[in-house]
């Protein structure tokens, strides 16, 4: 059982990281401040872990929302039903909404919360790895729209995440993979000796070892919380934890959202950014063989989408909220364990990246 | 020409009043960061006043957005016409939206910037009496849902608003008569000194005398503005800015938004909660009757829709956003210039009310 602290002022929280956590009321309650909870979850989550959780809020008003699985749902009509629920059973501002689910519940719970009356509190219980690590941490939330993803969101910070690592034996290996490729990424942006860790235990995290999959999580989230504390806004320094994403997000967007699983696309797209940080003479060609290599023990995709045009990839990229003034901006590495944002790259070494992987 | 600043740390910014403002670019193009705007509007105003405000946008990368007319249209369906046009048009996240129109376009153009992309810039043309005077000042946007109200929303400061005297030559008179049922609202629970003015020179903000109504829009938006500065987020004393909205809502969602005005409605609600307070003892009978005097004189309804129940309001008061755990509160007089949010009065005087007015 680890506790993290993310800290953004009068916005911190706690990361409550172990096993076993969704059988004890502990974690959750001292964090539901009125006397209504609205559960949001999904159709796989809701059978098997609904009923653990509201075992959690016994004498509270309790509403549920069972959203359809998948990306491809997270839109604003799906969002509405949220909403819908809410007003229908009368919720008002004291309320808690509480997302049960991977990234698409968390970032649409969360986004609920910070639009439903202009703001409510939520707290988070990410049940995949990706979730887990990622978009448990920071605060953005947000839907899709047909032209590009998380187009529509706000910054609203949980009241606490708990993370419980037994819900992650019920886990698709392929999600596994998904949320390991994130995993990785705060190694190659921030932390080389996690980097290094990775390549020992990435084994063990395949097969769900507790210890392994603490370690990870907590590491991640530390890091990702240590980024998110100089930057809650994306200024600056947080874009890189975008590490691949643009490449990513376009590949999404091409195949329709849900057909590559977000952290499929990530990985394809932090081998994209290596490549290219390679060609511009940041780092070497082995450092891409090295993180292809992980990737390819961790299960994860290192080729594009074979019917995506090098022009499809630059039309989709050009709309990433990381482009200002029209000028296309990628998280590039300057080292393994640094990275940053930069327009400075030679747009012929990009269309190689983008014809060779 | 007066300035006034809202004082709200990083996020202050200046509300410009006077006349011809609209022929002028230096009011608006400081508060322009980057090279993208997007003018979201109504199929009225832009007839009016939409050349007149792009041609102040000479050089930038402008789109349009033409949303249909009235309050019957604020909602997610048409919010989302605003996202899609920015996401065809690739703005990125360095765009202004400016909103040139009433409350309506206001609110909904202000909610698509605080969360387009997680939040752009924007900036407020009010082009009613009611939104110079109410919606341009406190960060208050959103949109409605058929259950409630601006029951979807986000507090998003605008960089700037500017407020062009001239524009309320081509209002209404009803529209104009809706707005300033919003001023007296401000004499009534903050300002007595104001409120008096409003007894002597009603009549020449009904005929648009300019130097009445700078007086009336500038004494308006400092009221508020001291209100939001003290509780930006509606923590406590901000609701008093709710004086008559929680009978006013109940009138305006039981009638199908836009039939009645919402400062009509919020004219009728005041004198729900004025009567209310008299019927606790805080004011006399006399001053209920001397707002229905200056109502009257402001054209303003003073009887509730004749089809409209006292269970329907009692329902429709519940889904209210200042209900807390279960308890009805309503913004009650203590005295003429002084309001607070309240939850102690009797039920029984509630119903005499709903049944007198």
């Amino acid at each position: 059982m680890r506790t993290l602290q993310v800290d953004l002022g009068d916005r911190s929280y706690p990361i409550y990281i172990g096993q076993n956590l969704l059988n004890d009321p502990q974690w959750l309650r001292p964090f539901v401040k009125g006397s209504q909870v609205c559960v949001v979850t999904n159709e796989t989550i809701a059978l098997l872990y609904l009923d653990r959780v509201l075992a959690l809020l016994d004498g509270l008003q309790v509403s549920t929302v069972v959203l359809p699985d998948g990306e491809a749902h997270k839109t604003l009509d799906v969002l509405s039903t949220i909403y819908d629920r809410l007003l229908e059973d009368r919720h008002n501002r004291t309320t808690t909404l509480i997302a049960l689910g991977g990234g698409v519940v968390g970032d649409m719970t969360g986004y609920a919360a910070a639009s439903y009356q202009r703001g409510v509190d939520f707290i988070q219980i990410p049940t995949t790895l990706l979730s887990q690590v990622d978009s448990s941490v920071g605060g953005k939330t947000g839907v899709n729209h047909p032209l590009g993803k998380n187009m529509i969101g706000a910054f609203h910070q949980p009241n606490a995440v708990v993370i419980d690592t037994d819900v992650l034996s019920t886990l698709p290996p392929r999600e596994l993979s998904a949320g390991i490729a994130e995993v990785i990424k705060y190694g190659l942006i921030a932390d080389v000796d996690f980097y290094q860790w990775l390549e020992q235990n990435v084994e063990r995290l395949m097969v769900c070892d507790t210890d392994a999959l603490e370690e990870a999580i907590e590491r991640s989230c530390q890091n990702k919380a240590d980024v998110v504390a100089q930057d809650e806004r994306e200024g600056g320094i947080r874009a890189i934890l975008n590490l691949g994403h643009t490449f990513g997000h376009a590949i999404e967007t091409a195949q329709g959202y849900g057909n590559w699983l977000h952290g499929e696309a990530v990985a394809t797209g932090m081998l994209m950014a290596l490549d290219l940080s390679a060609r511009e003479g940041a780092i070497t060609a082995q450092e891409v063989e090295r993180l292809r290599t992980l990737l390819q023990r961790a299960k994860l995709p290192v080729v594009s989408p074979e019917d995506m045009t090098e022009q499809q990839f630059m039309d989709l990229m050009a709309v990433d909220k990381k482009v200002l003034d029209g000028q296309l901006r990628l998280v590039l590495l300057d080292q393994v364990g640094a990275a940053s944002v930069t327009n400075q790259f030679d747009v012929e070494n990009l269309k190689q990246t983008l014809a060779s992987i």
